[in-house]
């Protein structure tokens, strides 16, 4: 039954524990993993070796696509086995270490890391591991539920360790898009034109010779924690249909939007939930990550199509998916992320992106990643590569967090993922500011008018209106431009008392 | 002789004088016009504008390439006739009023203007106002020194008014490459994969029908202000030579570098003449602005072909290519904007983009164009286009200013255009850090080490130690970060008295 699943039968000698296959990663190592978003990611390797580390201690350079699930970040940090770890992460241990200058975290555009590899200018990773569904008869490897750089870790690496899981089914294969670009300076375009092409292969393409261990595992990824939407995020869903309607009227977007990125989280699902109840029908999707939104849409037969790097799903949407695969195989796509999120692919497509802001300033720069300025949250993700060259990039946060105590929009942002030259619509659900052909000075009316909370819209007017008498096409008081943030850190709210 | 150029003879009946032209240009009226860093500008129909507008008040919204010469931008500032201004400018004059408030500026991404354009995003061009060498048979639009966004706003424009450069040889024509993407749903990907090929016209395709005004000038661009290298160009020149020698030792560039981008100014243009005295050869060039050094490059054999968007020269190179174009011909290309800057083909190509700071901060964050954050200078222009997508990503600067009253390098810039995620090597005068790979408090010592200059050296030194007991994975004191720029604005100096 398990050995099915290894078609190139020169590899079955290969099967091991995931202690054995673990000894492969030795101190000092460079470690590319799969795992997306947390979805696909080598479940029982990486368990292994922290426990291999808590007794001898070593440390490892670790990559992956994106987040890891199943608490793998967190026994990785705890047993200290982390020296660095690139390019996104979401657990809440990992980046207290971060934080504390413990774990050296490169923070990049998720479609850049392999670039860098294929030019060297990033450490190649000594050693891949990745979860697959199976290895065919040339010994390719089938990936999972996320596709995200195990395709070019698994062909940079010098040696593959599988974990092939028996709980995904086997239908799971021709699910994958597998498009490696040529090197440099012999590239060629990216044939991809349409939301729906495929363009690659079904599986990645390695040596088999370079599979030194595979390992056996049965275990689920971690479940979303998406919520329902609240009144808040379908207030913002809410605003944002209305100016995709209107956009539609104006004849600046196509009838069916053109294809639609959603970053993940609660916000950009209840968008996508906004859609559900809309009129909008033959949506299509082109993004990194697909949630339960995407199947609810496909499954009310208003989304067409839907290419991503991973899915990641709630309990109850994961049967829902999974035991389901045949009704949606021919609706969806999975893609390394360099393909998802290229930004010759979104400047082609002419993509609609939708990001979350952690905040957001009066001149439309947005911070994603920074809580007043220092400490990393997650990561910037993919929101760069989309935003830059969408078709309208948007921005979407609640005007306010932590009860009141923190306004999501500021006099100027602590950190900046993305300038105010990338960034065309914001959102909050209290309006939507649409920043387009705006200078500075005319956006901040938008945003102060549209997106900022009452409690702090006073504040803010006076903060811009003080700035206007010093001048500058940017107007701002330096001095005071943080006071904002100074006050929240001393005084634990940002409201003048 | 002069009728000889417009070869479409139903356009004979439409030259006329400058002053009638700019009578097509009315009261509201978005207008775009050619030019581009101050080369091939409309001349005679934009100053006859501004004196008419002196007599009789009115505003338009100005769209160019990029920056105009002969003094046009300050002409039309101080005649009052602009409203709304994009994408770029150089003057002194009407950076005043921007950042006075009385001219809305628009400062974008060079490639993402027309784009914007095309999808209703922007207002359209009431006018387009084009410099030219000649009109084809077909009533086709041969421009002169630059392309910028001429092509599209030719296209766009109900009208268009043509000004015949007598000044150029007829021998320019066959040096441009206008092409123009598809419209989504059904665009193709741009099929340029060396920086020599051709995938256009000669010549700018429109409806000869909407020519309605031919004016003939003999003006010449106004010259290029470049200085010779000084001892600090000279040093950073010397210091990214070396770090591109170790490149190609270590195979992450190839022999002749890839291509490369170089920034407009004094400094970029010291790079490209330190690699005249390099053994680096069969060089190529994707870039933006032609410079003098292009063709010192050229001239020495090291360069074999420049692809750019504009020419911009000395009075004493100026004659010295213009004279000559038959030897140049087969080595140069001129694009439209879009295509010069095009993500998709900086990121294809791999190209090696060099471009100015105005300061940048520890952990390699840029600022390229607000002066303590509020100020506006002249613009991002292309850099974005081209750092984000480049194979590597380089700004200079010298490390101060102002003899010695402004540290280059600061704690936290004053805006940010270029974040830490796009940004590879920084080079002063003092060194070169190396920040591809690193985590931010690891590119905070190499920038201490290697950029800051001495004067400033130990203060930064001790805020960032103070930061780091702060903790954060970006350490900072955010009460303190500004707090050299405000020291400037109040005392003159960054420097603590």
């Amino acid at each position: 039954m398990q050995l099915e699943r290894i078609r190139h039968s020169d590899l079955h000698n290969k099967v091991m524990s995931a202690e054995q296959a673990s000894l492969f990663i030795k101190d000092g190592m460079t470690v590319g993993m799969s795992g997306f978003t947390r979805a696909g990611e080598a479940k029982a390797v990486p368990r292994a070796l922290a426990e291999r580390v808590r007794e001898n201690p070593m440390k490892i350079n670790l990559m992956t696509g994106a987040s890891l699930g199943n608490d793998l970040d967190k026994l990785l940090t705890e047993s200290g086995a982390l020296a660095r770890r690139m390019p996104f992460q979401v657990d809440s241990t990992l980046r207290k270490a971060i934080n504390n200058g413990e774990v050296m975290f490169i923070d990049q555009h998720l479609s850049e890391t392999v670039e860098q590899l294929r030019n060297h200018q990033l450490t190649m990773p000594d050693v891949a591991v990745i979860e697959a569904v199976a290895i065919t008869e040339e010994g390719h490897i089938v990936p999972t539920t996320s596709v995200g750089n195990s395709a070019s870790f698994a062909i940079f690496a010098k040696e593959v360790i599988v974990e092939i899981n028996m709980l995904h089914q086997p239908e799971l294969e021709g699910l994958h898009d597998i498009y490696i670009p040529s090197y440099r300076p012999t590239r060629t375009p990216v044939p991809l034109v349409k939301v729906d092409d495929r363009i690659g292969s079904t599986a990645i393409p390695i040596d088999p010779a370079k599979i030194v261990g595979i390992v056996f595992t049965n275990q689920s990824d971690s479940f979303s924690t998406v919520t329902d939407p609240d009144a808040d995020t379908a207030s913002i869903a809410r605003h944002l249909v209305n100016f995709f309607k209107e956009e539609v009227a104006q004849q600046r977007m196509p009838a069916n939007l053109g294809p639609l990125q959603a970053g993940i989280g609660n916000i950009a699902n209840a968008v996508m939930m906004g859609l559900l109840d809309s009129d909008f029908k033959d949506l299509t999707m082109y993004s990194e990550v697909l949630q339960d939104s995407t199947f609810d849409l496909i499954d009310a037969g208003k989304l067409n199509f839907a290419s991503g790097c991973s899915i990641i799903l709630s309990e109850r949407c994961n049967a829902q998916v999974f035991n389901n695969l045949e009704k949606y195989r021919d609706k969806l796509v999975l893609r390394p992320q360099e393909m998802s999120n290229h930004p010759e692919i979104v400047r082609r497509l002419g993509i609609i992106a939708i990001n979350t802001a952690l905040e957001f300033d009066i001149y439309g720069n947005v911070n994603s990643t920074h809580v007043c300025g220092t400490k990393m949250m997650n990561g910037i993700g993919g929101s760069g590569d989309f935003a830059r060259n969408a078709h309208v990039s948007v921005f979407v946060t609640k005007s306010i967090a932590k009860g009141g105590a923190i306004s999501s929009v500021v006099p100027m942002v602590s950190h900046v993922d993305h300038t105010e030259h990338d960034v065309d619509i914001l959102v909050t659900e209290q309006g939507l500011a649409d920043l387009r052909g705006l200078a500075p000075r005319e956006r901040a009316i938008e945003v102060i008018k549209h997106c900022v909370h009452p409690d702090y819209r006073n504040a803010m007017l006076d903060y811009y209106e003080r700035a206007c008498v010093r001048g500058g096409h940017t107007p701002h008081i330096l001095e005071e431009a943080f006071s904002w943030h100074t006050r929240l850190e001393q005084q634990g709210t940002m409201k003048q008392s």
